[in-house]
Order: C-alpha cells, then structure tokens, then sequence
C-alpha cells in the first residue's frame, strides 16, 4: 500500500502524478465518444458501452481515492512551502488543492447504491421519454422522470447538505453558480427581454434571405471560418456529426464536429463557430498545469461563453458578414448582399423549440427550465403537473402555448438523461458573453473594422490571457469579474439585444431598463 | 483486499469478469492506435503517448496480478466441475485456464527492470536506426542493436529458461511454434524455392500491365472487393493510412486500413484484399467468449495465414480477376484482359526489399531475417558482422547483393523496435494459407466457378469454422492440424508456387521435390 510520502515536495510530485494519470484516462473517454458519435461502425454500440463504462469506472476510483484527498488535504498544508525553482508556486499548489478536493469530495459523496439507481433511472428515462415522445402521452414519461428528480435530488443532497438542494446540482455544470445569484438574475434578464420580443414581434421586420451552399463547398468554408479563429489545425480536425460537439481529448487534440444544411448554410457556418469557440478554449487551456487539475475549463456556463462570444458577438455581426461576403459567394456561387444577410440572420421570432431560437428569444427557453427545475427540486411543482406548468410558462416568458408535448414538455432530452442543474449554463454562457464583448469592445475601439479584415488575433489573444489560461484555478464568476470588473452581465447581454435586434426592428430599450 | 471465492461459480464468475475488463482496456489501446494512425492530429502525438502509457500499464498490472494467477490456477482444477446449464463446459474453463496462465506468467516474468531498460533500448534503437539509414553508416546504429538484441536474449531468457533462447521470443507471437520445427521446415521451403526462383530469372515470363485508377475510384473498388470477402460493415470500416494495417478492438468493431496507388492499383487491392483477410479472422472470433480470454487470434503466424490465404490463394487467382474484370474496368475507365492481368500481378523478380516481393520470392526475404536471428540468438553471429551475414545470405537465397545498407540489413524496422521472433510469423503465414487453399479446394471442388461468381459466402463459412471460431482455444499448429489433416504445409506451399509462378513460366517442379 502507498503512504502519504514524507516531503513536500514528494507529495506534490505524487499528487501530479495521480492527476496526470487521471486527466489522460479522462482524454481517452473524450476520444472514445467523439469516436462514437463520428467514426464507429453502428454494430459496436454495445462494445463501445463497455469499453466507457471500463475506463469510466477506473477514473472515478482514481478520484475517490482516499489517498488522493489525503494528499490533497497535505498539499493545501504544503501549499506555502518552496519546492525549489522547477515548481509552481503556492498559489498554484492550494488552488489545485482545492479543486481537486471539490472533485474528490464530489465523487467519494454519493454512495454506490444511488450510482447504480441513477445509471438505471437514466437508462428507463431515455426510453420512457422515447415512448411518451412516440404516443404523445406524458403519462408514459411522468413515472421513469419522478425517479429521475428523486436520484437527481438525493443525488444533490449529498453535495448539498445545507445550503440550497438545487446548488448541489449546479455544482457539477457551473462551479460558483447559486440559486440565490441566478434566480434574481434570470428574472431581470426575463423580465427585460419580454418588451422587445412582444415589440419585434409586432413589426414586419427584415426579411429572410434564401442562400444555398452545395455540400462539397461547406469544406472550404468551415475551415475559413475556424482559421480566421485562429484554430489551430496541427491540434485539431473537423468532422461531420448528427450532433454537433467538440471534444477536448487534451489541450493538444481539440477536435471540432458540424453539419452541413446546404439549405441552411448559416445555421451550418453558426454552428462551426459555436464550436470554435469551444475548441479555442480548450486549446487554450495552460497545459503545463495539465497535471495539477486546473488545466481544465472553469464550468459549462464559462465553456458555452466562449462559444457564443464568438458565435453571437462576432459571427452575428454587421463587420463579420462584410468579411465573410467573398467567401460566401464563392460557396453560394452568386452575390450576396452582407447588410441583408446580416438582418436575416438577427431575426426575432418566438418559437416553441429552444435549439431552433434566436439570440434574444433564446433566453426565454432556458428561464423557463430554469423556473421548473427549481421548482421541482423544491416540491413547489409535482412532475404530474409539468406539462401544464410548461405551457404556462410559455405563455408567460414567450407569448406562446405549445400545441403538442413534442413542441412542449418532451422537446429536450436533458431531464431524461438525468441532467438537472444544465439549463441554466446556457444562459449563463450568454450573459458573460455578453460582458466580454464589452470589454473587448473596449479594448479594440476599432473591432468592427478589425473583424472586417479577418484580424482577430488580438481577440483570441485577450480570450486566452483573461479567461482561457487561468483554466479553474478560480471560479467562473471570478475569472469573469477579473475580466470585465463590475459591470452587471444582465445590462450588458440586453444592451447588446437592443443594439443589435432592437435596432433592426426600430426598437429602443425603454428608459429605467 | 479481494480473495478467491470460495465457490467454483464465483471463482468462474471473478475471472470472466477481470478478464472481460482487461480485453475491453486491449480494445480501447487499439482504439488508440488506429486514431493515431488515420484521423489524429499531428500536434497530440505527445498527448497520445502518454494515452497509451497509462492504458498499457494498467492492462500490464491487470494481466500480472497475482490474483489473476489465482484464479486462473484455481479455475484449471475446477473446470469439471459443473457450473450448471448457462455455463461453459470444462474444455473451454480448461483452454481459459491455460492461456490466460500463460499470459500471466509472461507479463510477471520480466522484472520491472528489465521492461524499463526493454523500451529505452526501443527508443534509442528507433533513432539510431534512422540516423544509420541517413548516414549509411551501420556502425551508428550498431551499439543500439547490441543492446536491443541483448534485452531481447534477456527477456526470452525468462520465458524459456530451459528450452532453446528463441523460443522464448516466438512465443509473444507464435505460441506453439519451435525453432525445432521451424529450422528443418524453412530450410525445406527455401530450398525447394530456389530452383523455381533461379529458372524463373532466367526467362523472359509474363508482361507487365500498366493500370491506372483515379484517387476518387478506389473507394467503390476497395468496396466491391471487401464486400464479396463477407466483410461485415456494421462491424467495420475502411480509412487510408500510410502504412496499411487492421485493428481488431472487439469482433464487433473490425477496422480497415489501405492506401492509394493510382499507377499500381494492384498493390492498393492486395493491400485491401490482405488486411480485409486479418479483418475477416477479427470479425469471426468467438464473441462470446470475450471474457474467457480465448476470443483472440491464435498468434501472428494463423493471423497472416488468414491474410495470405485471401490475398494470395484467391487474390491473385485467375478467376478472381476474372471476376474482377467489371469493377476494374469501371475503375480504369478502359478494357482489361484478366488473363493478362492474372499473369502481370504473379511476375517473379528476386529484389532486394521484402515487402516489395513476389509470391514466390517473399518467403525467401523471410528465411533470411530467421536464420539471422536465430544465429544471434545462439551466439554463433556478433550485431557487428551483421551486414557482412546478411549479404553472404541474399547471395545465397536470393541470388543477388544488396548494394547499400538500406537494400541490406536496415530495410526493415522490426530489430529496432526490438521485434526478435516476429519475421517467421510471414512465411508461417504463407505456409498455412497454402494448406488451407488445398483443403478448400478439395471441400470445393468447384471453386474457381465460385470464385468467378462472387460467390465466396461458403470460404468464409469453412474458414469461420475451422479457424476463426476455434480463437485461442487451441495453438495454431493444432488449429492447421484439424483443418487440413496431416498434409505438409511445405509442400502444399511449393506445389501451389509451382502450379501458378512455375505453369507462368512454363517450369516443372523438379521429381522428387
């Protein structure tokens, strides 16, 4: 049996090598999904099942590891002790410390009975969601979804003894995150969209330009995009996937999937740069810490701020389809105007499914989640009554009541999978996507022009320094004030709304918003 | 701490499951390995050697535990009992027990020391190699070799303490096969092939065909040919890679590799042709069976003899060019006359790179490299008169004098990757494949009809019986021995060169032969 070593600088070197070992099995997992969803042949799901649950098992027993919290426990004591010119320094040492023993506590907290009935409630869920989806009878979902919600909530209150029960959920998505933060903070950021959605909606609007991209031509256009990104080719790839994600197997090997719409190539090009700005994180990420643990992005409401930045802030701007024009008509094979491909792609137009909305309605879709899942896991909403709840929500946030439970309660896959406290990501991505592009606003007082000539390197320069390099050494909502100060991402992500949609639509932001 | 179980069930059941375990870590190394090779960024190469580092370790600690050994002993001395009706019968726990003993005593017998000192010698081997090829200069890469032949005596000495040093080599790859056998047997086949060489050298023989076929039309021609092998795409796939090569993570997930040669299309097809052979032997493994450990090829030799057996018996057959003819002509986008290109493909030319040789030739490549490593082995030949051996060798089996070292005794890259005991796998290979191809003709006595037809469905059934089903059960020499009888696999060898290389170029086999 291994011992807690007798140095300090034996227990960094042992804590390193542990979290070395347990970061390169988590890479092997991200290759064996990206490999799933990619390359596999349809027969080996099966196999493919086994080879994840193998490697998932053996890096869960590596981070529960008892002597992995002893030598975290010693390393946050060593923290201030000098290991010599080749070591990181103490601050480095306790915050690895620190997040290595969230992680630690986190997968030593739940026991081994409730693991294995969230695996099976997960499993029954995605089926009943499935079947319910098929006969349109929530009844067949509502029994599989009422054992999800008590795993989720036990689930949580064995991170959550005693604050709120939902926090413990967001732990696990959005370090940082609090119900007490986030519920005031959706609610004005609701309550401010709703006067511009009723106000666009009430006007003709610009109208939609038609573009077709043959899917031979959709290459050359990904990769213009990404490289105008500054993605770094000799540590990454595009593929086609059903779904489009990127993976981060190591900061190294970022790999990028898309799909081709050749009737919709904006939704295409949209989706190639959310995902770029996923990868820019993550082959941003300080590698020479991969072994300490925080060489690793701050959560997923941080990850998904990177890819909406860039999605949103640059790729939805007047200066981006100026740059874009050339390339695009070649891929489209005739002119394009880039003022009317700009208005057409900043549409408003409220709709029953969150993965189809704009920019300013999207919000709406993730309050609504929001609001229901806190109210679940408070016992304030029985799952029986969700359906209705839903649809009032709708009413309320978007103006609209679903027809069907496909366009309502049953659209996302999330609750089936057992993921609760994920939404909210979603929107908080927005939000600090929206501080961001202030900042760098600020700093590049001529950043339209700069994205008009595809020189973007200074943004991805500012990207990585505020908020790519510090990997998780804080959390989210430090590394975000650190960035912008304090200006209030609420303000800042409607600002942009009415600067962009509002505008388009002849729409001001009422005074006192 | 785990101990036996003390049921005969449980002991079974503990076993599988390990077992299970560490062939699904073996799958995703082999994952690892084909990303590598076809999709994986050049940057990550760093990131992907410590990938595999940490999974090979672990499937290594798996394989050495000494809990293994327990159980795999204790299962041996159980395996008649009766487990009851969902339970394997004593044979197949017998077979388990055996080879996952011999596993075990393999991967524990190599002292930690002696495993470090094995890859740095790879290492330094690798490069030194490389800069001898550079500077044409043996003598740089001769300390490297020395050293690598010394690990390599070392290591065999701990698996064969008694018997002959090279047996101990033969056995990670050929288990059952003995320097015993090996040396009468390839001295036989070799001379039995010079004549045929030496006469064919000196007659004119076939013409060369000149064949060519766009990048673009190999897909549907590698396709058409996988196909009519019974290659089983929902279990599969084809990729190009530099060097060609099949990965077996799961029978379920059998991958191919090839490359495009749009001047010589042949050599793409016999590339396909081969690997969809070692593919077809992976896809028919005993799946059930994954976790008893003996759903594996039975070593290297049987694994090649399943190649050759579709490259060479049916690939360069008349009939399937005849066969061939339509999708040829479609690729080349002109006429072709099979006979011709039947003749052109069977061409004997002695040269003086293995894996550029004929038929005929090839094995004489092999015989080479064998008599060379045994006579290191036996200390009858010091690494620095290597190149002197290995010249006075091509003279005499071959004919001909390497000019320079990279036609000589640096072409291939087995020795400095430490590789001792792998070249007889080759003609080990050839030697089967050419009893199997009598046996299937005699069981099909119509077979170049079936052949012309594409009609291969009942080659694979009589291989899937006789071979991939029996995986590791057996060793190989007893797998060949219940397939084809008692026939010599020398002879059936010489007879099948003579009746195609020989009847090409109108030479006898010599009475008494």
């Amino acid at each position: 049996m291994s011992a807690i070593p007798t140095t300090a600088l034996d227990r960094w070197t042992a804590l390193h090598a542990r979290v070395s070992r347990n970061r390169t099995l988590g890479g092997v997992l991200g290759l064996l999904e990206w490999d799933q969803q990619v390359y596999m042949p349809s027969g080996s799901a099966g196999a493919r099942g086994a080879q994840a649950a193998v490697l998932s098992e053996l890096h869960h027993a590596q981070v529960a590891d008892p002597l992995l919290g002893d030598l975290a426990r010693a390393v946050a004591r060593d923290a201030h002790t000098d290991l010599g010119p080749d070591h990181p320094d103490g601050t480095v040492r306790a915050a690895a410390a620190r997040v290595l023993l969230r992680d630690h506590r986190r997968a030593s907290a739940v026991p081994a009975e409730l693991v294995g009935r969230s695996a099976r409630a997960r499993s029954a869920g995605f089926a009943a969601w499935n079947a319910a989806r098929e006969a349109e009878d929530f009844a067949l979902f509502a029994p599989a979804l009422a054992e999800l919600v008590a795993v989720a909530r036990e689930t949580a209150a064995c991170h959550e003894p005693e604050g709120h029960l939902y926090d413990g959920a967001l732990e696990e998505f959005d370090p940082g995150a609090r119900v007490a933060d986030l519920t005031p903070m959706f609610r004005r950021l609701g309550e401010a969209l709703v006067p511009l959605v009723d106000a666009a909606r009430a006007r003709p609007g610009p109208e939609a330009v038609a573009l077709h991209v043959p899917e031979g031509a959709f290459d050359a256009l990904n990769r213009v995009v990404l490289d105008v990104m500054g993605y770094d080719w000799s540590r990454g790839r595009i593929d086609l996937a059903a779904h489009p994600f990127t993976v981060g197997i190591h900061p190294h090997d970022v790999r990028v999937t898309t799909r081709l719409k050749p009737n919709a190539p904006l939704s295409t090009l949209g989706a190639t740069i959310h995902e770029g700005g996923h990868a820019l994180y993550e082959q941003g990420l300080p590698s020479a810490w991969f072994g300490t643990g925080l060489c690793r992005p701050a959560g997923a409401g941080l990850h998904e701020s990177q890819s909406r930045f860039w999605e949103n802030q640059i790729g939805r701007s007047p200066a981006f389809f100026r740059w874009l024009q050339p390339a695009l008509e070649q891929a489209t094979g005739g002119p394009i105007d880039p003022a009317a491909v700009y208005a057409s792609a900043n549409r408003v137009a409220p709709g029953f499914i969150r993965v189809e909305a704009d920019e300013a309605t999207y919000n709406l879709h993730v309050i609504v989640r929001y609001e229901l899942e806190v109210a679940i896991f408070e016992e304030r909403l029985r799952v029986a009554d969700l359906p209705d709840a839903w649809n009032a929500a709708y009413v309320r946030w978007l103006g609209i009541e679903p027809q069907n439970l496909r366009q309502g309660v049953l659209q996302d896959i999330h609750w089936a999978s057992g993921l609760f406290g994920y939404f909210p990501s979603y929107t908080i991505g927005n939000l600090y996507a929206a501080g961001f592009g202030e900042a760098i606003a600020a700093a590049f007082p001529q950043l339209p022009s700069m994205v008009e000539a595809g020189n973007l390197a200074p943004v991805l320069a500012w990207l990585r320094t505020h908020v790519h390099q510090r990997g998780c050494a804080v959390d989210a909502p430090d590394i975000f004030r650190d960035a912008v100060g304090d200006r209030d991402p609420v303000d800042a992500l409607v600002d942009h709304l009415y600067a962009r949609q509002g505008a388009l639509y002849g729409i001001e932001r009422p005074s006192g918003g």
